[in-house]
């Protein structure tokens, strides 16, 4: 295979995700690779407007369909400031969430967005990691962790554990449907555990 | 014909269209109508956070696409807060500028971009207006009046008079192309003379 040049990291909130996206940035970096790490939602200035949009306030203060076509407008101009100019430059980049995340948290929301979501990624977005780590973990471990952060965008955290519980089937069954693109870690071990597994697939 | 309840304001900036949106609003209640009067982009919390995001700040600070996306965010939110609640509480809902202004802008901008916009309105919007007035004026005139009033919010006055002209065949091409909903308005008369004639069409 080519080497893969955009690679993303998915994951309920407090899976560690995050982490694991920069050890595994220092990684590339220590090997001599050009690497940018970047994050969704966010990851260009417009974006991370954005972000704040979407992530502060009620958790009922936008409709999941308004909130699609937020968290796909802050893609695109990710998409377009951030990834594509880096990877046109020759970098590798990191990502921590892309779309699978919007495919699992609005589909478990409420089914039937996932067809919108797959549509509107299509018409506006078109493209798909070359790797997706998933790392899966027990939610109620997870979800300890991530309300501990108390970062104020604990937006989706206050739906509670029934809800993370469906966010974990979601990323399981999108590691399945594309275990071409998708490697499935077990987050339930050490940071440098998981690190070295990651590191191992490159 | 059915009694119109959802009734668009449609033209460039500068062409009277808040003016007579206002005028319209008010020779409605006078006959007795429980009419709303609201506006795009915004008419609704959420989508007025959205309008600050898309009108203020550089003219090239979003991309087409983006921008498309986050005016049809504020669409979706303003459709669901504000016009549906209004229709099924049985009052007459008259709305400065909806979908047609993004696909003249757009349109306007990028002609590739009219697909996307019309696309993005079947998947995410749905409704149209029941009844579109469509006021047409000079665009020279137009623009010299939405300069003057300093709105803060001229990102696309910034364009200068030929986008403007460009629009003005944007909007007289839709209006040729839903003869059935939308009415072609002459704005280059008063005030009173122009309400009077859209006063006399309901």
């Amino acid at each position: 295979m080519t080497t893969p040049k955009f690679i993303t990291f998915e994951g309920i909130d407090g899976s560690g995700k995050s982490t694991q996206s920069r050890l595994f940035a220092d990684h590339l970096r220590a090997q001599g690779h050009d690497v940018i790490l970047t994050r969704e939602p966010g990851g260009s200035p417009g974006a991370e407007e954005i972000r704040q949009l979407v992530l502060t306030g009620d958790p009922d203060r936008w409709s999941a369909e308004t909130e699609i076509l937020l968290f796909t407008a802050a893609r695109r101009d990710h998409l377009e400031k951030t990834i594509q100019p880096a990877l046109a430059a020759g970098k590798i980049v990191i990502c921590d969430r892309f779309a699978d995340s919007t495919r699992v948290y609005q589909g478990a929301t409420r089914g039937d967005l996932r067809t919108m979501v797959d549509s509107l990624h299509v018409l506006m977005i078109g493209r798909e990691p070359d790797l997706t780590f998933i790392i899966d973990m027990d939610p109620a471990t997870a979800l300890e962790r991530g309300l501990a952060r108390k970062s104020g965008e604990d937006r989706f955290e206050d739906f509670g554990l029934g809800f993370q519980e469906t966010l974990r089937h979601g990323f399981l069954a999108l590691a399945h449907a594309h275990p071409n693109r998708c490697v499935l870690v077990d987050g339930n071990r050490t940071p440098e555990q998981i690190a070295s597994e990651i590191a191992a697939h490159l």
